[in-house]
């Protein structure tokens, strides 16, 4: 797969199916517009997915991986172990992910993208591991520019597979002690927005650890001046394999024509990332809800995006998006499900 | 059933089964406090239901349905009519909560408080008419007091004979041209505060059928002068058949420690009635949604109650309490079901 390629496959949104679907949902037994926000969703999805009538019923969340040089900085409450040790909780099931996306109806799929150590093999882990953990990004480059290129094209095919298999509809979620650092940082660079508004305390850093993570933005920018025009330059240089990965996974939804549901800061740098190497993407784009983390509600601003859910979560993992994933389904549920005034026998509004 | 002796049953919630779930949820792996309102949800259920491990695999959704004399001033978008034809589409499966209740796994229970036609027999339809409509609340009282006790002691029984048959969640729902007005009315009595700030556009009446509704109201608090230490009073002057249903339908949740789940402006009513009469009824109730219709987050706030979702619903019928019902579902599955940091081999925080 080609980057290039996978960009010129995204296409707008089917303005057809859009007005069809605005069009049934005037007929349903509701007052108009009484929906509110999900008869807007169901429009925009009948719109993503070229069909008046959207039915989404194969879910799955892509969980990637992986592990950040920048910790060494100190800007994490927990120690780098955890990535592997919480990949190996999400294939036994023991997860939040896990448990959300059993009630959701949607699969879990885990990759290691770059995990530091080497984990036991697993049918259920795919593991495309672009580098054991990014370099310190606080000191030079995260990773190359062909590792950038590498871990979107990876993310990519990942998702076209899970796509090919039936998938209608993705949620992002992440997993990589310190990923909140690499993704405020993308978030500075791209919003241009100060530091201290966008990085927060991810996992719980105490004050001292919130200003090593400042610094090691700070530091990071100066040594990398990453080019805010240049998305490739942006992850290289100040993100992470699991980012580049999601923002891959993002591209291949909006290139097949499938809603994308988006998490956390992580999932949402990775959405901004997307976004700049192809802005008709974020027509693809639904963001779950606005996290804890403090620069997220600026990051889904800068996506012109307004989250279904504000439930001070922050755990990231795609919990938010696969949450969800119910007002999705409701959302097409009842514009594809609902019988119309016709139908139903039922009087008009008397104007 | 009488309604001093189901009052007297609702207790306080669990503080030991709270405490249990409160220490159970820093002990799973995910930072502490990540899952934000997810875990204070998942503590106030267990308190609710006495178990520290809540499980909530039966759920049901009671619609209640009621006309209103006061859609003679001309209160209502919709022709009267319609109250008996919603009632036949959720007979039928074509509303919008059938919908929301199909995709949630939970039952709708369809209850004839008093709609003013009298409905073909039907076997999901259950019929506990205490009038053919209520009398108009600008003239007069909707109701007598025996019949406001009557509307109650119906709704309790309802709701309990489903408990009986193992549900332990519940969501209330309405359907009644006009009942937006009846539900005002409690509210502006309850709260104190100004008609103008409560009552809204309902099913979406203009700018002078909101003027109509308004002065209805200014009519009914008059003529009825209802007293708002006296949640019969109350109810039986300015409410409606299916509001006295759903509040006790919310008392016989609450004596029976299950969470009940409550919608919109005409529930919340509801519950303000339950909560007039039984102050302990409030710790059973979960806010689903906040609605569009203007005086909701008053009346939510009048309850103390946080709102799960703000989708600018303003559908009733129980369609944001079923929505919410996904929320409530996550929340206990998380703390029953998440594997605790010793269970996974995962690192604490390191502090």
């Amino acid at each position: 797969m080609k980057l290039d390629e996978l960009i010129a496959r995204i296409r707008p949104l089917d303005e057809g199916a859009m007005e069809a679907a605005a069009n049934r949902q005037e007929l349903l037994t509701k007052p108009r517009g009484s929906l509110g926000r999900l008869e807007e969703l169901s429009i925009r999805v009948a719109g993503m997915t070229g069909d008046p009538l959207p039915r989404l019923q194969h879910k799955a969340v892509i969980v990637m991986a992986g592990d950040h040089g920048v910790v060494e900085e100190g800007v994490s409450a927990y120690p780098q172990d955890v990535t592997a040790q919480m990949v190996l909780n999400f294939l036994h099931g023991g997860a939040a992910i896990n448990v959300f996306a059993r009630q959701a109806g949607a699969r879990v799929i885990v990759v290691d993208t770059g995990v530091a150590a080497d984990l036991p093999a697993d049918a259920n882990l795919i593991v495309r591991k672009i580098g054991h953990g990014t370099a310190n990004l606080a000191k030079g480059p995260a990773m190359t520019r062909a590792q950038a290129r590498e871990s979107i094209i990876s993310g990519a095919e990942i998702a076209e597979a899970e796509i090919a298999r039936g998938v209608d509809m993705l949620a992002t979620g992440d997993m990589g002690i310190g990923n909140t650092t690499p993704s405020a940082a993308i978030a500075v660079v791209l919003s241009g927005r100060p530091i201290e508004e966008i990085a927060g305390r991810g996992t719980g850093v105490d004050e001292a650890g919130l200003e090593r993570k400042i610094s090691a933005i700070r530091r990071g920018l100066e040594v990398n001046r990453p080019d805010a025009s240049d998305g490739l330059d942006v992850l290289g240089k100040v993100g992470g394999f699991e980012i580049g990965g999601l923002a891959g996974a993002i591209l291949a939804a909006a290139a097949n024509r499938k809603p994308v549901i988006i998490d956390g800061s992580i999932s949402t740098a990775a959405a901004m990332i997307a976004v700049c190497l192809a802005p008709e993407a974020r027509n693809y784009l639904i963001a779950a809800h606005v996290s804890e983390e403090r620069g997220h509600r600026i990051m889904l601003d800068w996506l012109h995006l307004q989250p279904l859910l504000d439930l001070n979560m922050r755990l990231g993992e795609g919990t938010g998006a696969v949450l969800a994933m119910n007002v999705v389904e409701a959302a097409c549920r009842a514009l594809t499900e609902m019988a119309t005034f016709d139908e139903a026998g039922v009087s008009e509004k008397s104007e």
